[in-house]
């Protein structure tokens, strides 16, 4: 009996949401490694903000995905074939392995994950490529420093909860901005952050205003749009923005918003410095030791948000638009 | 015979381009000076575009002038009655002396000028706060290094002129925009820019694909708006853009334009940094040093526009937003 792989194909690029004419769902049969190969079995599957970016013609920090291609996406499995002697049947891995329920790989870009230090999901997300985008961009892009007032947006986010655990552990004010009164309560009660904004509910700009009277030193935004400007009317002297992403913006059928208020910049001294994750891959395991020790000691929780069904993918990757998720969305294969 | 002082109020907030009502001038006898004040016969005003910025109602880096006051600008002249130990008559000072003829002063935030070592209106422009921005903003904001493609909007104003002259003495390939046939070719022939677009008559976008095929390392940015927008889409991996002002935003009577491909600063691992020259107050001497060595050898041209008489203050300030001024605008008394 030869195994079936379900494969998720872009079909064609969204104009604004993807919906499900934009895929093509196919099966074909698992193929069997070759030499210097191996195959895995998906268990789960990153869904992250960024993918919408990726279904775009045109320069990026990363090729699009091609038309008809699998879908790529970040996935954590096991490895249940192989003819790399780097690679053993049992084993997991973390790698790019799109929306499919088997991968077949080379090894490069996939590192083996141990799922008694942490469970699987958790290598997507906090110990994973946002775990990694909170981490260098807080620290190194953010400058932080201790006693710095922080303000992340998208905080309930994969990469948020993150940012804004990491300035509480380093002795910041965290004010995060999120939507919803659940989540808002979910980031000051459960994760320790001084204060949350609901956007959908406050007026942003006020509520910082309030959380922030000397102005923030550093702000962390993965959402662009109307928050960002918000945030820009509210900076310290010398504040550093931290722009990691914008996914109030990636939808956009016109074109993006630019902060309209930028000019705080100068009245304020300020810099705007953008990142991308992959920059850092050197040093992701000084990333990963810390941030597993603060897991392992209960300093920091890690949060999945996990959908189920790989058929769901379509849907499961809307929820992040449509601000669903609390924590890092991972779809269970 | 008591001399005569006319002098400029800001008469009401402008909406979009100041007009001739925004403006009292009123005669007054000129005050004796106290003790520890002196009195100045105001030569040369300096007209920035910041000016227009301080018009404005509301917080920024420094208070807006207050409705009925004498209107802000800085300004040589020479000290006409003196009871400070610090000025005698006859000597030549720089300060915050205003639109008028005389200004009273107590010394504060005024320094002497030396006629022989530069013409007066010099250290309103090379030598003054244009060159203190320009040394500053690209040396300390901008990180220029040797080997640098540098672009600089505003290009023939009195910033850009010295800012595009300093990368090229560092060793840098420099990209001028300026408004208009006559200051691009200026630029390339007389200061030795690179190259020089003129933005109302080339797609900006293109020009600066065509100049700067690997991208911009440095983008010093005098103008926001389109011209900011088509910079972002330029840029080098880890470019820095100054932001120095924006002045083609400054008369808008709607919401400044943001920039709508700022984005480009993720992609490109790029920052925007806003600055103001009073910050480095304390290293104006080094700059001077430095530029007033390079004019003096001949390796830096300082160039004024100079327009006479205090009573075409009004329209000659309205040059600026025309981009009719090439080189530093200074008003002569």
């Amino acid at each position: 009996m030869s195994l079936v792989n379900r494969r998720y194909h872009l079909a064609a690029r969204p104009v604004g949401l993807p919906t499900p004419k934009d895929w093509r769902l196919d099966s074909v049969p698992v193929e069997e490694p070759g030499d210097g190969q191996f195959v895995v079995e998906v268990q789960y599957i990153s869904l992250d903000p960024a993918m919408r970016g990726w279904m775009n013609e045109g320069k990026s920090y990363i090729a699009p995905v091609g038309i008809g291609e699998v879908m790529r996406a970040g996935a954590i499995g096991r490895v249940s074939a192989s003819r790399h002697p780097g690679f053993a049947i049992g084993e997991h891995v973390s790698g790019t392995f799109g929306v499919q329920n088997y991968a077949l790989s080379d090894g490069k870009g996939a590192f083996k994950v141990d799922p008694k230090l942490a469970p699987l999901p958790v290598y997507l997300g906090t110990l994973g490529m946002p775990g990694m985008t909170a981490y260098f961009g807080l620290l190194d892009v953010g400058k932080l420093k201790s006693g710095d007032t922080v303000v992340v947006s998208g905080a309930a986010g994969a990469v948020g909860t993150v940012v804004g655990q990491i300035a509480k552990i380093k002795g910041c004010r965290v004010v995060g901005i999120a939507g919803g009164a659940d989540k808002c309560e979910w980031l000051v009660k459960e994760l320790g952050f001084d204060a949350a904004i609901d956007y959908k509910a406050q007026d942003v700009k006020k509520a910082l205003r309030e959380h922030c009277p000397k102005g923030m030193d550093v702000y962390f935004d993965n959402v662009g749009g109307d928050i960002l400007d918000a945030a820009l009317t509210q900076l310290a002297r010398g504040a550093r923005i931290v722009i990691c992403g914008a996914v109030s913006q990636y939808n956009n059928t016109t074109a993006v918003q630019g902060p309209a208020n930028y000019l705080s910049l100068l009245v304020n001294r300020a810099s705007m410095t953008g990142m991308v994750v992959f920059d850092y891959a050197a040093r992701y395991p000084e990333a990963v030791r810390e941030l597993g020790g603060w897991l392992a000691t209960g300093k920091m929780k890690s949060r999945e948000h996990i959908v189920t069904g790989l058929e769901n993918f379509p849907d499961a990757l809307l929820m992040l638009f449509r601000g669903e998720n609390t924590g890092k969305l991972v779809l269970k294969v």
